[in-house]
């Protein structure tokens, strides 16, 4: 599949990806890049990677495959780096969290190498970091979005989609533009609200009684807030123009909601709650047996608090 | 305990706290009342209660204690139907998730014995309704808040108090207003954003990509918008002025989150993001030990979907 995989960024996402591959075999060997020499140290002593640079051209160098798997908002410097290392025939991919970014990033970065640029997604993570919670079947029946670019050749698109399928990975391939619209709408914005709710509450004087009477559906709703604020933060930042788009249409909603709410209009709150509720129990009727089990429902504490 | 407790409302909510109080003993006869007589014949086959009548005066003849675990907004019906059984030493508790409008449907309809009357508010319950879901272990270290009237009989309170922490439940005391409060910013507010999200969702153009390439962050966030919508509704409608105030809050907070996003100020971004994580975390370091297992926070997934 790879005679030299490159790996940029070996952390909980790059690091579960080499040993999915290692371990379903067709991968030569790992070369890790990173800025952080002690962390790269510790995944070449786990196994992860082979070897490892922490100067991406020079990592790079002689890869038919690089993976960039750092921050969305420090592709654009890498690309930067990684562009005098690249092979003719070097295949490249990445796995931020927003496309829009990353392919305006790759266009200006790689000249004429961007029929070689994949960009893609893995929707999937844990709240822990780190190459030492890197395990192989992360990817393991998730999904795996590419946004292969006008310019991509398929050729490279076939060979990043039999990477990732190998990692046991279920891949899919949407626009840009459609990618980070559904990713705003289904992870970016509920965990602006996550936060925002969490931060308004934390700020209010019954703070105290608040957390103290919170319950399981409050720790399930607010679960997300626990996430790194920076890597958030990049991606809100990234992805902003299709996340301010869905916020705009939530907060329209909200106001209805909260009009009839005002109004005691009762038939408009039964509308929305009852329509919303056969949507996410479709949701999980159709999603719920593919799930791993990591990531299976648990059941529903109290839902009457 | 009870020589004999008479149960208005034999669902999952009433129904285990039957079960509950039969297991720690010290109540003599359990009597059932509800609108079904086909679920209160169910609620005697299960041994939940020891007979029945659909009659809440007649049900509730002879009760030392009487419990309403009866929906919010058909608590004052039940309470007028309810008053001319009342002996006047019986005493009288509800399990309502919002207190303001259950006290004044009591202030309204019990006279001179609203003496006898603690409001109370166990927050617990599960997604699932009717007693063929009631266990003896619903209660088992959850929290039971006790709302008593300036006109409550302290004797009054101390018997509810006994009969919640015999079913092994955790009781603290607070004002009317404040549970309201408390209660709106930490269940009834995040009820309303769920719903509300998943139904902005469920109407855009997207919506199918959307459900199909949302994963667990969004399983858990929106896992509350499968509650019952008529619930939702009720309490929603019964706790409206709290509920307009916190949400009132939320939204001015995002609109600042909002503008912040627009003009690209990653400061305000991390400020939130950051104190909310803060705040989150702390509340799961504080409740996670006392939380019973089957609320306890999964592994986080796709927290960077």
């Amino acid at each position: 599949m790879c005679q030299r995989l490159c790996i940029v960024g070996v952390g909980l996402i790059g690091g579960s990806l080499a040993l999915a591959l290692r371990r379903a075999g067709g991968v030569g060997e790992i070369v890790g890049c990173g800025r952080n020499a002690e962390q790269l140290a510790l995944a070449q002593s786990l196994g992860v990677i082979d070897r490892y640079d922490t100067d991406p051209a020079r990592a790079a160098a002689g890869a038919d495959m690089v993976v960039l798997a750092v921050p969305v908002l420090a592709m654009e410097a890498v690309l930067g780096e990684l562009a005098a290392g690249l092979g003719a025939d070097t295949v490249l991919t990445d796995v931020g969290s927003t496309k829009g970014n990353v392919a305006a990033a790759a266009a200006r970065s790689l000249g004429k190498r961007l029929g070689r640029f994949v960009p893609g997604h893995p929707i999937a993570g844990t709240e822990r970091s780190g190459v030492q919670h890197a395990f192989p079947e992360l990817y393991a029946g998730r999904r795996v979005i590419l946004t292969p670019l006008e310019q991509t050749d398929p050729a490279a698109t076939a060979r990043v989609r039999a990477l990732w399928e190998a990692a046991g990975a279920q891949v899919s391939e949407m626009g840009v533009a459609e990618h980070d619209a559904v990713l705003a709408a289904t992870s970016h914005l509920p965990h602006l609200l996550a936060y925002a709710l969490v931060d308004t509450l934390a700020r209010m004087d019954e703070r105290q009684a608040i957390f103290r009477y919170a319950a399981g559906g409050f720790r399930d709703f607010t679960r997300i807030a626990s996430s790194d604020p920076q890597m958030w933060h990049d991606i809100c930042l990234a992805n902003r123009e299709a996340l301010l788009e869905v916020l705009g249409q939530f907060q329209g909603d909200l106001q209805r909601l909260e009009a009839a709410l005002r109004a005691g209009d009762g038939e408009v709150l039964m509308e929305v709650f009852g329509r919303a509720k056969r949507a996410r129990d479709a949701f999980v009727d159709s999603n719920g047996a593919a799930a791993p089990p990591q990531a299976a429902a648990p059941a529903a504490q109290d839902e009457r608090e």
